[in-house]
Formats: C-alpha cells, structure tokens, sequence
C-alpha cells in the first residue's frame, strides 16, 4: 500500500528535480550533472534532515526517488522548449513540493520524539536545504538567502503544525493545515511582492558626493 | 545548573554567529539569509563533528543555541554601524569562539573514546569548519585555505591539551591550557603577520620579459 | 595483516590527496588550505557514504589516510616542477584512485546488507564526491558535471560489479572486474573524446540575426 505521505513525497520530489535539473541547464551541465544536481535538489533537504535525526536516509530505502528524478530529466530533455513557456506552472509545482516536504519533514521529527523547535527546523530543512544545496553546486549564491520569502514560509508551516498540534487535531490534519499554510504563505508573499528587510547599510556604498 | 563547557559554548555560538551576520551582510542577504549563515557559523562546526562522531548534534538538544543567533542578529541589526568600528574587539571574540570550540570539540571526543588524533581533528573541525561552511555559503573561497594562522591554531591547542593530557592535568585544566594556546598562537600570528607559505610556483605568472 | 582492500585504499588516497592539493595550489593556497582540500578529496567520498551508511567514517579509525596527505603534500611541495610535467601520469592515477574506490564503495555496502542500487550509488559516491567537495571548497562548479565520462564510469563499474556478483563470481573477483571496467570506460572515454549530451538548448543565445 502507498501511503498518503508516500504520495506527497513523491510529487515533491518530481518538482524539485525539474528545479535542479533546469538550473543545471542554465549552466549546461551534461545528463548526468543535471540529474545529479536534480536529484541532490530533490533528496538533499530530506538527507540532511535524516543524518541529523541519525535514521537511514529515506532515499535509500526506496528505489522509487530515483526513478522519479529519472522521469524528470526525461521530461526535461523531451519538453524543455515547452517547459519555458510555463514559469508560473513550476512556481506552482515548487511551491507545492515546499509545502509537501515542510510537513513531512515536521511529522517525521514529531514520530522521532524530538521537540517541536526540532521539528519545524527540520521541517525547513526538508523543504529549503534541497535549493541551498542546488545552488552550492551550480557555484551559485543560495537563492533563498536573498530574494523571497522561501524558507520562511516553511517556518510559518512548522508552526502552524505546531498550533494545530496543540488543539490536538490529528496529524493528517495538521499536515494538511500546516502545508496550506506554507503554500499561501508563499503565493502571498510572491503576489504581494512581500520580502524580508536586506541586512546591510545603505552607505556602504562609497558616497558620490563630496 | 549550567556548566562550565555550555558558557564556554554560548559565548563561541555568539562570537561565531556575528562573524556570520556581518559576512552575509556584506552580501546584503536577507535577515533570514543572516540568521542562517549566522547559525550556520555557529554550530556548523559542531555539527560536522557530532555526525563524524555518531552522535546527536548539541544544538538539536538545547533551544540556547537558536537563541543565542538570535540575539546576534538583533545586535547586528541594532548596533551594526557602530561594530564597524569594533573591528579589533570582534577578532578577539572571534578567537575566543575559536579556542574555546576548539577545546569543547576535543574534550567531547576524547570523552567518546576516540583516540587523541581523532580529537585533534574534531577540534579542529569544531573551531574553524564553521568558517567554512560560512563561506561556501556566501559563495567565497574559504577564508582559513589562503590567509593567516586560523585552522592551525586549533591544531596547536589540541596537541597542547594532548600532551597536557598525558602529563596527568584535570580535563578542565587541559581545557584551559589548551584553549589559551589557540588563542595566543592566532593572536601572535597576526601581531607579527605570521603566515604558512603559499603552495604554487611564483613562476606561474606569465614572465613579462622576452 | 593490511588487506588487499586496505591497499587499493591508499593507493587511491595519494592519487585523490594530490589532485586536491594540485588544485588548491593553482589557487595559492597555503600549505594546511592545500592539505585540507588534498585529504577532504580524497576522504570525502567515503566519508559522504559512511555517514549514509551509518558507520564510524573509515579515516576516523586509521591515521594511514592522514599520513598518506602529507606525503601526497610533501610530493607537491617537493617535485612540483616536475609533476606539472606528469598530467598524463596524473590521469591514469586519479582513473586508478577512482577504479578502486568505487569497489571499495560497493563492497562495503553489500557487506552491510544494503540492495544493489544503493551500492552502486554507495560506489559512485566514494569514487566522484571527493571531488565535488574539492570544487565546492575552490569554489568552481564541480568539473564533473560538465566535462568528460567520470561520475558514469563509476556507475558503469557498480553495474559490471552487481553482475558479476549475480553469476556468482567471488567478491575479489567482482572488485576486479568492476575497478576495471571503471578504469576502462573512463580511458576509453577521453582518448575517443565520448561525453554525454549537454544540457540546455542552444537556442538560449541570444540570436545575432535579425
């Protein structure tokens, strides 16, 4: 039986490769650089997350993560001039990867017995390392340090995961809850154009003036 | 209680944390993209050698080292065009974080059972790792590989503490000696702008004569 | 007794060791910056499947692999006039380093019980991460995503290796007939100049027609 968390895993993993392996295109990685970078997008925040919890990472267990980054080189090599034209179809996708492995990431920690501060930090790590390490390949600055509201809806997840917790709904619930969350929290902030403050001062800039 | 290692711990987290802040501010990162290169530089080092250890990473057992960033990034955000001036006072915080990991990541391991190669490296790793990870993230050329006396400096504490070790001295005793080699080596280092030699043959450059 | 396994491994230990401090060199790095790139090249692999496997990483439990560094530093420092002469030297050590890594890679994760799949990637990953970790440490994209067959002939040789162990041959026979099957696919690969299909669509010029 594949279970409902299986199924969420497997859609977000499927948009995160098609993530890795087209920024690896912008760089004209060969087939093999782009599905590994693909793949280390899509399994890096859930491998990170698994070493530090000190279980298997998930990826090992299941042949199915490969395949599926398989499937989306494949798509990319066959689609790619289409796959252009459909920026916001992959916004959509991403975003619903990010919100998928927020809350997988949380309720695994949870099953674990860490704290819930444990667990929403996992939780962000499941759904952002994965980009962070995507661009550490590419030689890249990580995008969600500088731009968006990213990571930050993860933790806004993790929290609501957390409240819904605390009123005792049951789990399925509060994943449905806190993934919700994450995915309007980052439509929102991209429609709204919504960011964080930049650290750094202005003046750092060498005056024109005299 | 709090004990002796954990103070020692929360003043490194917060010398390494701002060292953190300040390069992703100089990068004008977000203040989310801040606090995790500041955490990053904090417990990076920790991290890498509780997983080589086999063991839960310290940070995921205390909410003080979330906090204790936290708090950083208030003070950078806050106080950040007066730190400019501080430059002096923030390498000697940042030498202390260094021997003061340095000889929390050697005792750790010892304490484990590994031999006393093993933790000398692992309080190397625990000093000066962090370092860099902070600047892959920051997409820099590690800072520790090209400049100054750093990364050596806790190979020199830790082999100091190993031989205060093998003549008998109390591990807090170790510690302390230890930890003050680190940090009078990096200090001398840069007073008298002692330097490894640079691998690589000058006569790389192009020869300018016929 | 050092085992014919223990062997290989430090063969392919020197001949990572001096890629990483060849590289860091052309970078002028200074001599700890070069030994820190030259051992995480050549441990880093193995320390990436080990800490996945969940064992204690194999340079934690011998000090062969740092005393095999600084000789392969020590050889830099001393001859390095004369190996910049060597490049094809160079190649056919780091294709040997490779060959006997990836074996080493598959054996140890069958011996600990994992499927074959996972071995294979076990494999590619002891034999290409180390120098992943090289590029990301000299902050250039990682060489083997866009260059020539090198992760692939890794994979090439887990796969040679799994079938050589379905038609039952004994494990030393398979290392054999897998390291060299890694060997030959990557000679093969550069002297007739085969590489994989470049990602990306050359079309992403801008057109210089009208």
């Amino acid at each position: 039986m594949i279970s409902f968390v299986q199924i969420l895993d497997f859609i977000g993993t499927f948009a995160f490769a098609i993530s890795g392996i087209r920024m690896a295109s912008a760089k004209r990685f060969d087939w093999f650089g782009a599905y590994v970078v693909g793949f280390a997008t899509a399994i890096g925040g859930g491998t990170i997350r698994d070493l530090l919890l000190g279980v298997t990472p998930v990826w090992m267990t299941d042949p199915m993560y490969l395949c599926c980054t398989a499937v989306a080189l494949l798509c990319v090599i066959v689609f790619d001039r289409r796959l252009v034209r459909m920026d916001i179809t992959f916004f959509i996708f991403d975003t619903i990867g990010l919100a998928l492995f927020t809350v997988v990431g949380v309720g695994k920690s949870v099953e674990l017995g860490f704290p819930f501060w444990v667990a929403i930090i996992m939780g962000s790590l499941t759904g952002a390392a994965g980009g962070v390490i995507r661009d550490v390949l590419i030689n890249e600055i990580p995008l969600i340090f500088r731009k968006e509201i990213y990571a930050v809806a993860c933790v806004v997840g993790g929290l609501t995961y957390w409240l819904c917790s605390l009123v005792s709904l049951e789990p399925y619930a509060c994943q449905i809850v806190g993934g919700s969350a994450v995915f309007v929290t980052r439509i929102l902030a991209v429609k709204y154009r919504i960011s964080l403050p930049i650290l750094g001062r202005s003046d750092d800039d060498p005056p024109t003036e005299r």
